[in-house]
């Protein structure tokens, strides 16, 4: 009976390589300290993807909307706003009037006390001045062009080098487990179109963004849309959870932003309010050595988040790594 | 050598059986003519789903756009009319100088002379009036009910019963070789919404419709949206593609609409504008006795179809079948 031993051996084998592929299933999110956050975030996906558990949730439920500006790729500085800036710069060339006109000329000197004291309608102003007047195109074909060209002022990186890690791992990891992933950003719609697919691997269907009126034009014979110099919607604050809404149709199951200036806890809020089961991430910037650290001056995104038991990313502690590439971590360091 | 002629006797059978399950693949579209039409349709999906054929298109682009009423649904009354025209009366009971006002008056008398001359315009009004006041919540617990309750005036079916089988089939068709499909409809987004996902399996974050602007409130202490009485896109003619553009940020590979009031042109002319292949089907209302005959007093969609080769559905020779629901064909043709 030597062909039974040896089948029970092969059988015995195969179940032992089972066990231990189940045992190396790899960390989903590596660069995540060990710690409450992390089993905080991999508790959640595990009770609302376990079929027939209490907190289960159906996959056309499973939607998570990501903030971009500091909660995907760092805002120090908001890199479309340098893409403003520089198209600005080459407006004022044409139109030396601009320098004279207040919110440009607050733009073109770098006076930021102008811009916290004036509000998101100064930014939207100096958006839709730099943003108008293109064909979706030729916009797409600008940004692209600036994104390949820049550099961080200070890190000397490409700003696409400035995506953090962690976040990579956590929207692969939602994919994984039959989430959704959507851009809402405070950016514009056609800018975070350009990043989301290479960067984050979100496809154009699932940005929303600040959006500017548009208007049919011909272009080559094809009907094409020209940005006007008004914004249709300003995707910040209240309006994120107006355009998830319009774009979405649901209210996210998975919501994740950060403390800068509040602009995320209406979508915060807006998914905590979800029927059933829902998480709310908030990023902390608290790390002045490897990224940038800072604060709101009312704290109300933090407050917010005591209140309605969000979980709060400390970067300092949550994250053992930052950014996507090493480089720019390290030049990080070297710059200070 | 037993066992060897047992081996290629074996191999024999399983070749044979692969052979018969390859030849027994169902007919996709089974309610479909065998003809033009149908072969036009399915060898377009077969082209672009061609790996490293020359056609091939990438599944992230595979983007697919259906008009609702009078191509997914017979629009002979327009259901949401019919929605809107119950709201309306009971409107009327609580504040009758309605009665007197258009295009309230018209809508009441069901006078079709003064919509046809007013436009789309006076529809919105009417839209607005009837959709507005309400949290989303709200309307959609509204539509849904008068949704089961409705019967079609001639028929005496509901209205879902009305929904065209090839379609369904043409749906689930693209929908296996990696199309997304997206509803793209003059109808309200909100009570397409509510159709989409049980009618034709479409989420609610690939509907595109008719909106109204949104106003933040709370419901038992929860953020809600309510509708205002003012239209902030009435998702017809040019604004289709312009509303594809903001929701989906793509030219629809495979674009569908029908005849009635040139509603769908822009759509396929936007989708065959695409750079390489697209596809649009035009749906030709032209059998009185299965389903309803009209036309266009000025044909232009079916001119704008002949001039750029788009492919017409006629629904007496292409469709062997109209009505997924086979109790409503029978009724139709008892109703004459």
């Amino acid at each position: 009976m030597h062909w039974l031993r040896d089948a029970y051996r092969f059988v015995f084998l195969l179940l032992l390589l089972a066990t231990a592929t189940a045992q190396a299933q790899p960390d989903p999110l590596p660069s995540w300290t060990d710690g409450p956050t992390k089993a905080a975030i991999i508790d959640f996906v595990e009770r609302v993807t376990e079929v027939g558990g209490p907190d289960f949730v159906p996959v056309e439920q499973r939607i998570a909307t990501f903030d971009n500006d500091g909660t995907l790729w760092s805002e120090q500085p908001v890199v479309e706003g340098m893409f403003a800036l520089e198209r600005l710069r080459a407006k004022a060339v044409e139109d030396p009037s601009l320098r004279e006109r207040q919110p440009f000329k607050a733009a073109l000197e770098g006076d930021k006390v102008y811009f916290s004291q004036a509000g998101p309608q100064a930014v939207a102003e100096v958006l839709a001045l730099t943003h108008a007047g293109m064909s979706e195109t030729e916009f797409a074909e600008a940004a692209a062009a600036f994104l390949r060209r820049a550099r961080h002022p200070d890190l000397g990186v490409p700003y696409t080098a400035l995506v953090y890690q962690p976040m990579l791992e956590l929207l692969a990891y939602l994919r994984e487990n039959g989430f959704q992933t959507w851009l809402c950003s405070g950016g514009s719609q056609e800018f975070m179109r350009v990043i989301a697919q290479p960067l984050y691997g979100i496809p154009p269907e699932r940005v929303i963004g600040t959006r500017f009126d548009l208007k049919p034009s011909e272009r080559d014979g094809r009907i094409e849309f020209r940005r006007e110099p008004r914004i249709a919607t300003l995707n910040d604050k209240q309006a994120k959870p107006l355009n998830i809404h319009v774009q979405i149709g649901q209210r996210p199951l998975f919501a994740v932003g950060n403390v800068h200036s509040g602009g995320d806890i209406a979508m915060l809020t807006y998914s905590a309010e979800r029927s059933g089961p829902s998480f709310q991430l908030l990023i902390d910037h608290d790390d002045a050595r490897r990224e940038f650290a800072y604060q709101e001056p009312d704290n109300a995104s933090l407050s917010a988040a005591r209140e309605g038991g969000w979980t709060v990313v400390s970067m300092k502690r949550d994250w053992q790594r930052v950014f996507a590439q090493p480089q720019a971590q390290s030049d990080r360091q070297r710059s200070e």
